[in-house]
């Protein structure tokens, strides 16, 4: 699957008005028997009125949905159907990874135009199952309905122990922050996408592959959660500065990043010159990395650095600190000069 | 609320741009926090990654999803928010019921258009908490996103003692089938609404509130797993000889109606007429009327309605028996005549 055309284009093949609403779900059948992982199965699962499974004993369940709207979230012509159901799941795994917990089922509720290539659904399945299958998650159920404006709608439930359970509302003044890969290359991939002219081979571009197919960090942050080195967790989808405010929101606690700390890959870099975009404010402002905030008693870090390290190669950076002055960011310059970040709302901030 | 517009004539008031995403989250959040129920809270509610809360030890736990998305399921010319709100929860609630079991929690996933009035939204809202509220469930988390067609997608979780699940694929044959209520007088409703002037005063009209505020049987459903006295349980929101159609097809069963013992309702009579329709036809046929259709062995049909009696003032009806002809429905007409009512996918059927 190497390029993607806007469904709407595709008039060969089947469209679901063609398979119809019982065929359709047919064949979601098909794909989730053929490819679903054989993790823990549910009691019951697509048919009845309901889907049900057995909770385990003695664990906390997590419940998250996130949805994505074509036009809003994501355009067709940009992104293939694999990658965008891909994408989708990864998304809502994503918050069960960053409270520590385990994905364990899903439902998936879409809504869908009447012309789409029945094919197009498929990939979106066949998206869906691969992220969910090295997890040992499945789809249990879901909703099919027609709309004008396609969406996906994911529930995905997990299950975590009470005691290990990772809040944003737990950092302490005095932890360190830690952040995990590399923030800001999604917003650089999704600028560079839409700044591209049709017939561009942004398709298979570094940062554009982390805007249309973001890896979740459910493993490390499962691995985190069990160590138990961390005071607080969140995972990044309204970029660092955005996240790192619901922290300090809810923990009602400040924090002072030093910039010079900040991970910038060479990709992100190399994007800001094309893009005559500042690469620190790219790592800082709205972008969906989908990477871990993770704060911690500075004696930790080393440790948590080594727990990541044992389930993954990702790298682990030491950023700044959580401070006692209540929702205020700072950022320190390398000429010692001390910026403000703080900014009404956290999903804007001010230069 | 005597009356309902178009929310897009409604130019008065704050929109949604104006409130923004944040304002519109914490008032989401008042609304919750002053109108829910005081039932089980949630471990974590609304504002972390996930929602999390601790399962009832030995209980099975249901989930469903079911969205409605504007043009499709309703025109917002001819439903109140409010109403809207119930509905969309209902519908939901009604699953769990027909499984059998209690609804617990909530996530809600909107979809919504930057020049709704925010009272819209607070409208919708205090729908969902008046439908949760007397059977102790409550909101934990959602979405909101930009969408150019507006759409509400709701997950309910439920709970039930594993041994009283009642599903769709354990009806036997010689079973009684029995129905509460008026199947068809929603699909009349709609056909009213559709077929009014606008000017008509239709709002009020019993089988317009009928689709527009459709009543759940949860606590009917409920009643009756917790007797043991049925084989199976389904809800109608495909029509009577559609989620009929549902339970021969997982039962491998078929299914005989008799159709002097179908209980029509006055209104759907007189209804009839002025839509010139075919009254048994309405009631068969696809219309969103929860209902419940169940089925048992012929000596417990009397337990089952006087279960149901305790809990709730709805009629309870016999209209036939289950077969063992498989997938097959047939009609027994007051002349003797039998007709057959099996069709290709349920959603349709043969005259």
């Amino acid at each position: 699957m190497s390029s993607c055309n806007d469904y709407g284009e595709n008039m060969m093949g089947e469209n679901i008005s063609d398979t119809g609403e019982f065929g359709l779900i047919k064949r979601i059948h098909d794909i989730i028997d053929k490819n679903a992982s054989q993790g823990r199965k549910a009691y019951l699962g697509i048919g009845d009125d309901c889907a049900s499974f057995s909770p385990k004993e003695g664990y906390q369940l997590l419940v998250t949905c996130d949805s994505v709207v074509e036009g809003r979230h994501y355009l067709p012509r940009h992104i293939s159907a694999y990658d965008l159901g891909r994408r989708a799941m990864a998304i809502n795994i994503s918050d069960i990874g960053a409270m520590g917990g385990v994905p364990v089922h899903s439902l998936v509720s879409l809504g869908l135009k009447g012309d789409m290539p029945t094919a197009y659904v498929e990939d979106l399945y066949m998206g869906f199952t691969e992220e969910l299958n090295p997890l040992g998650a499945s789809i249990i159920g879901g909703n099919i309905t027609k709309s004008d404006n396609v969406f996906i709608d994911i529930t995905l439930i997990g299950e975590v122990e009470e005691d290990l359970i990772l809040k944003r509302s737990t950092a302490k003044a005095g932890d360190a922050i830690i952040v995990t890969g590399f923030p800001g290359e999604s917003a650089a991939g999704l600028k560079l996408l839409l700044n591209s002219e049709s017939g561009d081979d942004t398709y298979n571009n570094a940062l554009v592959r982390k805007y249309n197919r973001p890896a979740h960090r459910a493993r490390e942050g499962r691995a985190v959660a069990m160590s138990g080195y961390a005071n607080c967790m969140i995972d990044m989808s309204d970029g660092f500065l955005g996240d790192l405010g619901h922290v300090c929101e809810q923990s009602r606690v400040g924090a002072e990043i030093i910039r010079s700390k900040l991970p910038l890959s060479v990709e992100l870099k190399k994007a800001s010159v094309v893009l005559n975009e500042d690469s620190y404010e790219m790592f800082l402002s709205e972008s969906d990395d989908y990477e871990l905030i993770i704060t911690c008693p500075p004696e930790n870090i080393d440790k948590i650095k080594k727990t990541i390290l044992s389930v993954s190669d990702i790298p682990v950076s030491e950023v700044g600190r959580i401070t006692e002055h209540k929702e205020n960011i700072s950022l320190l310059l390398p000429d010692g000069v001390r910026r403000d970040l703080v900014s009404v709302g956290w999903d804007h901030f001010s230069k």
